[in-house]
């Protein structure tokens, strides 16, 4: 599975103050902790941005990839922002993410295809979340085809069906199962040459659960989605027992040779 | 999920005693802690139990059932001593387990059918465990086929694919998923009105795994195999974060109402 560590997000105060101060350091060794515990990309949220975000998305992305050697998921709803990240971005980057509005889809794909970059295609429109899985399917539906008339691979493209909160919608969370096997099968409902790639944002299934269940909920239903098929995750690569539980599955199926040692390689 | 609490096996040393002395408390307690835990039924595994098997199992089944209000897996290789059980058990009995050997199921599903128990059908023949999918699912119909001749209702019947060690056949773990979705398949290519029921015995895959692995090996393993649709389980209860996993694994899909004090109840 890749993983996309969550930890570089101006939410927390942290992160904040290393982009308000342009300070290095948090940042850096926040991209160096996620890379040794696994993670092979890591989500660089710098919020809306709406004030100088191409300067600082292109400070935080080469402030990072100048000390450590790992891609970065560009994440603000500032296209130019996201545009001038990738024009100092080493190696493939991820654009997360593209919603299923036209005038999104029109300028984020362009990018993804310009810059060769990974981008996710969340099932989300102007008017929220659509509470059935009909409704995010046909969303999905849309941003496929756009990224296919843009000349965006399939392997580049990654759908995320929406993760919501088990302790505020819990009816949806089954739904966001339901919608990542419909993802699956669009391969062939649309005719692709493969099955599209799926990814989530798994921390959302815990918010609003107390902190003692967040990670048995985040690991619980990490099992659940590579069950059915996930391909991608952007989680808390810092929680140990849900790292633990990733190896564990891939050593169950297969994807992994067993050794006794395996949780300490 | 139906769970069977695997605690009572011969095969400890305070049961063997317990069994061998006829020493009430032993036994008695552990069925008390299972059923505490969350157990739903108790196995009572008295070994091969080739001298005095029905006396030594009426004794354990009066002992148990008459301190603790609990129905009782019966689990031995000694026909006459299942029969015997039966005959002095309350409520619901489960036989653990029938192979596809015609002389076995000639004598156990009549044994089920006049004692209304449910029967654990095991993917299993005189010439061990078959290493494909396909021998097993073979097997598998042969026992189907026999519950419906004897007249034993599909509810009653539990296919169990058989768990194998991670450590030891990393790549046969797998199979017993096919294995499990397979099974479910049955439903249409032998056209049973609906899909028959599936148990494992769950510690059987971090069997030779070294201690301090194997509660997230199982627990890992039993939320991927209820992903794709297990209905019961022989395991520990006692091992609290894999109840808790199960129980994460009925929130998440939406099987019982999420409370932020889920895991008391």
């Amino acid at each position: 599975m890749l993983i996309v560590g969550e930890n570089i997000s101006v939410t927390s105060k942290v992160v904040g103050d290393s982009l308000r101060n342009k300070d290095p350091e948090p940042v850096i060794n926040m991209a160096k902790a996620q890379k040794e515990a696994g993670a092979h990309y890591v989500d660089v949220n710098i919020g809306p941005a709406t004030k100088s975000g191409e300067e600082l998305m292109q400070w935080v992305v080469t402030t990072i990839q100048n000390a450590v050697d790992i891609p970065l998921a560009l994440d603000t709803k500032n296209i130019s922002a996201i545009e001038a990240g990738l024009q100092v971005h080493k190696g493939t980057a991820m654009i997360n993410s593209v919603t299923g509005d036209q005038d999104k889809l029109d300028a984020l794909m362009p990018l993804a295809k310009k810059y060769n970059a990974k981008i996710v295609g969340i099932a989300l429109n102007e008017k929220g979340v659509p509470p059935d899985v009909d409704s995010r399917i046909e969303i999905i539906m849309n941003i496929v085809n756009s990224a296919l008339e843009h000349g965006v691979p399939l392997k580049d493209l990654y759908l995320d069906p929406i993760v919501l909160p088990v302790a505020v919608l819990q009816e949806q969370v089954f739904n966001c199962i339901e919608g990542l096997k419909a993802f699956k099968q669009l391969k062939d409902l649309m005719e692709l040459p493969e099955e599209p790639r799926t990814i989530v944002g798994l921390s959302n299934v815990s918010q609003s659960s107390p902190p003692e269940l967040k990670s048995l909920i985040n690991r619980t239903y990490v099992t659940i989605l590579l069950s059915h098929g996930l391909d991608s995750a952007i989680l808390d690569p810092l929680d140990r027992e849900l790292m633990h539980s990733i190896k564990t599955f891939d050593i169950l199926s297969n994807r992994i040779l067993y050794a006794h040692s395996y949780l300490d390689n």
